[in-house]
């Protein structure tokens, strides 16, 4: 039976999480359940984001189900003890390597989003983003220049070996897709950049049937303002992927609606919405458990070889949705709880 | 006498270049202008793309006023020879460290943003983004694994002094308009970007009438769609400065109609439309000259301590964009000259 890890997290990672368990739950599916503790509240409790326990769990699960971290009691602690350590340290130790975020429009949502309706509707993309390397996992530090100076580094590298299997995962995607794939770099500038895209087009020959193109990244934060339709799939490093999956979701309207996964080599994965703990609202069953909901829906997917049940899952999405059932930040009142039902309803 | 230099270019530069130049004559204003060739077609004719009389010429400017740089023909070279080179070579031979790029909607473009009309038209904000150091400038290369792959790497780095004196324009900028200051960083992931806040917060005490705040420059992509009206000026790093300055072009609309100035300690600056050479349309008096315009304009002001005349300037492109100028990038039929007739018809 497979065993999922339970890490609802902080503010309304639990609300959220309870809601996606309630549909898997809807679905009869033979899991078994396990929670820990992650983020601020870990710290509290065992003094570490990441305990030892809740890493150990998440190590042996199938699969993740995260609700989310972060604790504006946690600010001044040193970084490694902050909340948002235990995702950088999940995706390490698990060695969950490749971040899926797709971003659309849910019919009904077109005044969502900040763009012109007919401009938002138009997006349907996924961003495969590296998640184990990049300057994010580089040596750094603080040292002192020549001049006597303190001075902050950070070593930004990819090696070969590291692209071509997120580039594997990006071709793979975009082969379930529209088959366009495009790889987002800074080459005239960085040389981990060259070296990127290097090896990405010597990958495309095992993928003659994916249109590879290139962009720089500042040109791809313009085109997704002003033509987000035009992607299908993009693949790119751990730092550009952070910046343009946000400004991906922003561009597709509520960040209470995408989901992610997080992948490893041996199928694991971790699946959390992508939004964060939002604890102005925590606690009030105002949050939104559609990324929640949908996050389940991919780890059925990726995770667990279970595409029917994903489906469903989606599918009732999008009817509650279009049936009108809106959680206050999409501009309704229902609870948190009330659109888990609306949700239900339609399974 | 102030010895402008004339730096055109590729592509379109010249064209729009040519209509600055018309705009500065009609103000009657006392300058000597010297051209020099740059970019690709500084390649082709010199072999390099920025050659050393124009280095020279650079040099001893007043100011420079730069066209654009980008010719497809080069992109086979080897990187150290190709076009965007010499801005890079300009900015760092000059210490050209601090660029300003306003992004603001003009009244009668509310439609050329892809944003909603009410969320574009609110935006009105400077961005001051570092490009004398950063992951740009670092130790950079092509290394061998232990495991015996290639790895390419590149090292971000900043020192105080860097961050003291980006900071400082930052703040000074701040002071000329509603006095709040945004800094955009990644301390929770990087040294560089946790020195970067340090530093400051540091110096933040030098302004108590300049209201400080810090974002994460994953959040600051998200909050430019959603409410890019809510940033003053904004300041950050040259990589997280050259993807936000773009994205926050295009969401207030045409980059046709957006300067910039990159400016040293000494008074001297670069002065360039952000748009690029554009070869598509080069040569076809299609480009719209309002952005090489109102970078002369921001040059009047920034170098040569005539912000009356660059007001001036402002106000006649704003006037002739009122009055319904448009060439095609904004959905009307004027010529680059026609439209640099509209603006004089102003002047
Ligand atoms: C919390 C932070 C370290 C993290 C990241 O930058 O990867 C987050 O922004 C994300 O994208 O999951
Ligand atoms: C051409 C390129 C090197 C340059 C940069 O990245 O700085 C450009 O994008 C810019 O922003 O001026």
């Amino acid at each position: 039976m497979p065993l999922i890890a339970i890490l609802a997290g902080d503010g309304i990672g639990p609300e959220v999480t309870a809601q996606a368990r309630r549909v898997l739950d809807a679905l009869g599916l033979d899991f078994s359940y396990q929670e820990a503790l992650v983020g601020g509240v870990a710290y509290h409790q065992l003094g570490h984001p990441l305990p030892p326990a809740t890493l150990e769990l998440a190590k042996r699960s199938d699969a993740i189900l995260f609700g989310a971290v972060g604790d504006p009691s946690c600010d001044g602690l040193e970084r490694s003890l902050r909340p948002e350590q235990a995702i950088l340290g999940l995706r390490k130790e698990l060695g969950l390597f490749a971040n899926l975020r797709p971003a659309t429009l849910f019919k009904g949502l077109e005044d969502a989003s900040a763009l012109r309706p007919e401009v938002a509707s138009a997006i349907d993309l996924v961003i495969v983003r590296e998640t184990n390397g990049d300057v994010y996992f580089g040596d750094k530090g603080i040292r002192t220049t020549a001049a006597g100076r303190r001075e902050g580094y950070d070593i930004m590298s990819y090696d070969e070996d590291e692209v071509t299997r997120i580039a594997r995962v990006g071709f793979e995607t975009a082969r379930t897709r529209q088959r366009r794939l495009c790889s987002i770099d800074k080459a005239n500038v960085l040389e981990t950049s060259q070296l990127w895209r290097d090896v990405v087009i010597a990958l495309s020959a095992d993928y003659p049937d994916v249109e590879l193109t290139h962009m720089y990244v500042d040109n791809a934060a313009m085109q997704l303002v002003r033509n987000p339709g035009q992607f299908d799939v993009i693949v790119t490093g751990n730092l550009f992927g952070d910046i343009l999956s946000d400004q991906a979701s922003m561009c597709a309207g509520s960040i209470g609606m995408l989901p992610s996964a997080t992948l490893n080599g041996s199928g694991q994965g971790l699946y959390e919405p992508i939004h964060g703990s939002a604890p102005d609202i925590a606690g009030q069953g105002k949050a939104n458990p559609c990324a929640a909901i949908l996050s389940a829906a991919m780890m059925l997917r990726h995770s667990l070889g279970m595409p029917e049940a994903a489906d469903r899952i989606e599918a009732a999405v999008a009817a509650a949705i279009l049936g009108g059932a809106r959680t206050p930040d999409l501009g309704g009142t229902l609870s948190t709880a009330a659109m888990g039902d609306a949700v239900l309803a339609q399974i």
